[in-house]
């Protein structure tokens, strides 16, 4: 279509420009689009409330992560050393042959294209982690919107470009683009895009991901397609906490009416206390009431899902939800023996919305089996005693097979912004375990090393500059350095 | 297959095992593997020699660096750093809600399956790059022997189960396998390999590609798909250095008798001085003599090519190869107008041997035109006065897009093994140009970040606790230190 072409070409002459310009301007950039968002916070916050059906203190809270997010970039742009200088000296006196000078940096990888995700109108959307690390890195970004929140999201894009023409950049720098999944794959499928960000459904990333690795010159696809993040409670720990551990279960389970990423929707309990459990549990839903899904098809795909789970004998109904109206997303526990839930992998799957299965097992050997079967996960979680930890270490090394976060206390949902966070895990949680799509270290997904050899010193980058202008931690000679 | 079961059975244990043992085990353990390669040197230099007809002098320089790369990879895990350590402490007492403990490092991916190349029988080979750097990263190795130096290739897979019986680890984390094309595609698509590192021809590595990304889990291929290795000949530059220059290139075009991955097998010259430089090529060509290449199916593709050139009435024939012995690599020399070399893709494609074309082009228009056209390279050389340079920039920054490595005197060929090295590039000529094959950021090709969440002290991984046994360099709450 000439319409992505227009697109393309406009961000490639951008990402030629927007390359060039000093960590100080970028990061200056990042600022004035935190303080752009910032300004029209009295209509976002109502706009994004409505057009998400989440409530405006969450949508708040929202925002001031979004915000911090960015600011967080804009810092770490400017401190500059993220891009891993490193440097080599020459040796002109080395035998049989002289060493040259060598000098490496991470460069951005050119124009990127984002997909906003349904559950985070603002943090994991228009101007959310993917898009901020992507211009952080040096990356143009085409912005593909999320249907289920266009107005939110049009208020977002304007912010931005409004800071972009007030830091004189190329319009280029971001576009945003509407419409449906035909023109996502049309993007995703054209050579100027150099890399694919994606939060959403495995059905979604993973169609973008067999585009984006079978075109003509494959691209990286950071695509986060969600979890079940289990939790593993250990007999200890559970009988001695058993009332806390289940409100806190229900908390995360039932957090923004269960749609998040890294909702528990699997916890695995010792058979001898599932019953316990189970009904400190359901004591716990009943005080929660039905919320508002995101939208009605979440809401329709929720209710599908249970509906065909019903077919399934082994499965035991803790607490049913009937689908009185497709918007809301009533709580539903559900029991099943370990030996069960392994002679089937559809109890794996991800039925997303306030939906928590409850595995029992009978001993540490079936919990083994179970770890072993499990698939990829953002996150796991161990709620056990130090005891119960040290003697597990092996299961553990196990688990930390299957997850990117593995957690000791407390619930997966929750989502540090920071350095160590790592928001991303083995597939098909994520297609790329070796990436974060939260965190500092995000931005490392929008670039890649090139080497300058014998480079005439007046043209280096600055960051590879002998005196170090820019004061940046670099390997020099195989020394870590300021 | 049952065989490829226990294969990767071996190699999952092991793994389990492998990843438990300490930094110093590990270094030791690579150093070992080192000292016993080195222990055979009499018996593996002649075999190596024979078996891929390179010269014992070109085998001995090879087994130097395969060493000395070893040792390298053996001290950056004694040192320990490059596991990217990121503390952000706990802040119990932050509002709304406490700030938990969160550590991140990387992780070994798992078993890793590498293939060898037929060029490199030590050093990209057995216990090349890929293999080492696997070790390294702590992930068990399947090798896939190169048919091409069997015997070679069986004397150093033995060389490395002493070193890990001496080691007293599982005698899965380095398994050697002989076989066609089919086993390594059956190892490919072995749900228990987690990633694969290849060196070689285009459709061997798009075909391990497709394979892993097509697969139900997809997993990282690092394919070296080899390149033509542009050289960017300028007017002042070249007029001035004439001679000189002329006897470097044909230096590194028949260098191993062009059978290098960096060969330069693409030089960009301004039309003005295409014919005197093109004699001063052929007058360096006449003294090379035909070599003997690896091996026959390599001569036979390389005649072929040519061949099939021939029909191309665009190109002028410098100096014209016959195949007088399919094992004798003739060299080749041809030129091409810019404007016709621009019109069909086929020019672009990698003829392994000592064949090089010159493209002439009229002004820097037409440069720029050739560099936007330009396809995915392991390096790019620029021959250039200072002014030169400078005046270019724009132009080198378009070329920096197309390539890994970018040199700014001398030629492609002797690549650099240290910390600063690049060896990869945007696709076609790597399939992830995110990592490298040479130098020590290889190692992290086969690992991936794990956080660690509120994780108890006394389980904490080394890196990761608070006082900093192993005393490497971390970033804790954001600051880097030691």
């Amino acid at each position: 279509m000439a319409m992505i072409d227009t697109y393309l070409n406009l961000s490639k002459e951008a990402f030629y420009v927007y390359k060039k310009t000093s960590n100080s301007e970028k990061s200056a950039f990042l600022e004035e689009v935190a303080l752009q968002i910032d300004a029209i916070r009295e209509q976002l916050i109502p706009t994004a409330s409505k057009e998400s059906h989440l409530p405006e203190g969450r949508i708040t809270g929202e925002l001031g992560r979004t915000l911090g997010q960015i600011r967080l970039f804009a810092k770490v742009v400017k401190e500059g050393s993220w891009i891993e200088a490193t440097i080599d000296h020459a040796d002109p006196e080395r035998s049989p042959l002289p060493k040259p000078d060598i000098r490496r940096m991470l460069r951005p990888l050119g124009p990127v294209l984002v997909f906003g995700a349904s559950n985070f109108p603002l943090a994991f959307s228009t101007a959310g982690g993917d898009t901020v690390s992507a211009l952080a890195a040096g990356c143009p970004v085409l912005y593909k919107a999320h249907p289920a929140h266009p107005e939110t999201s049009r208020m977002v894009s304007e912010a931005i470009k409004v800071a972009i023409r007030k830091s004189n950049l190329p319009k280029g720098v971001f576009q945003h683009i509407e419409g449906g999944v035909d023109i996502g794959q049309e993007l995703a499928s054209h050579p100027g895009i150099q890399a694919i960000a994606f939060t959403g459904s495995f059905k979604g990333g993973k169609a973008l991901f067999d585009t984006a690795t079978q075109r003509e010159n494959p691209i990286p696809v950071y695509a986060e397609m969600g979890s079940v993040n289990p939790v593993f409670a250990f007999e200890s720990k559970l009988s001695s906490e058993m009332k806390a551990l289940a409100a806190a279960y229900v908390g995360s389970l039932t957090l923004g009416v269960g749609q998040f990423c890294t909702n528990p929707g699997l916890i695995f309990v010792p058979e001898k206390l599932a019953t316990e459990f189970a009904e400190a549990v359901l004591d716990n839903l009943k005080e929660v009431k039905a919320g508002p899904m995101l939208h009605e098809g979440i809401g329709k795909a929720y209710y599908d899902m249970l509906k065909s789970m019903e077919g399934a004998e082994e499965v035991q109904w803790i607490k049913k939800a009937e689908a009185e109206d497709m918007h809301l997303g009533n709580p539903t526990f559900v029991r099943i023996q370990g030996s069960d839930w392994l002679k089937d992998e559809a109890f794996q799957e991800e039925i997303f919305g306030p939906y928590g299965m409850m595995v029992t097992y009978k001993n540490s050997g079936e919990l083994k089996e179970i770890v072993t079967a499990l698939k990829g996960q953002l996150t796991c979680s161990i709620w056990a005693e130090d005891l119960e930890v040290e003697n597990s270490m092996d299961l553990i090394r196990e688990i930390e097979e299957k997850c990117g976060r593995i957690l000791f206390k407390g619930v997966p949902t929750g989502v540090e912004v920071g350095f160590a966070m790592q928001h991303g895990g083995p597939f098909p949680s994520t297609t790329d375990s070796r990436s974060t799509s939260v965190g500092v270290h995000a931005i490392k997904r929008f670039a890649r090393p090139v080497a300058f050899q014998d480079m005439p010193t007046q043209v280096l980058p600055a960051e590879l500059q002998e005196e170090n202008p820019l004061g940046i931690w670099r390997t020099v000679d195989g020394i870590w350095q300021k």
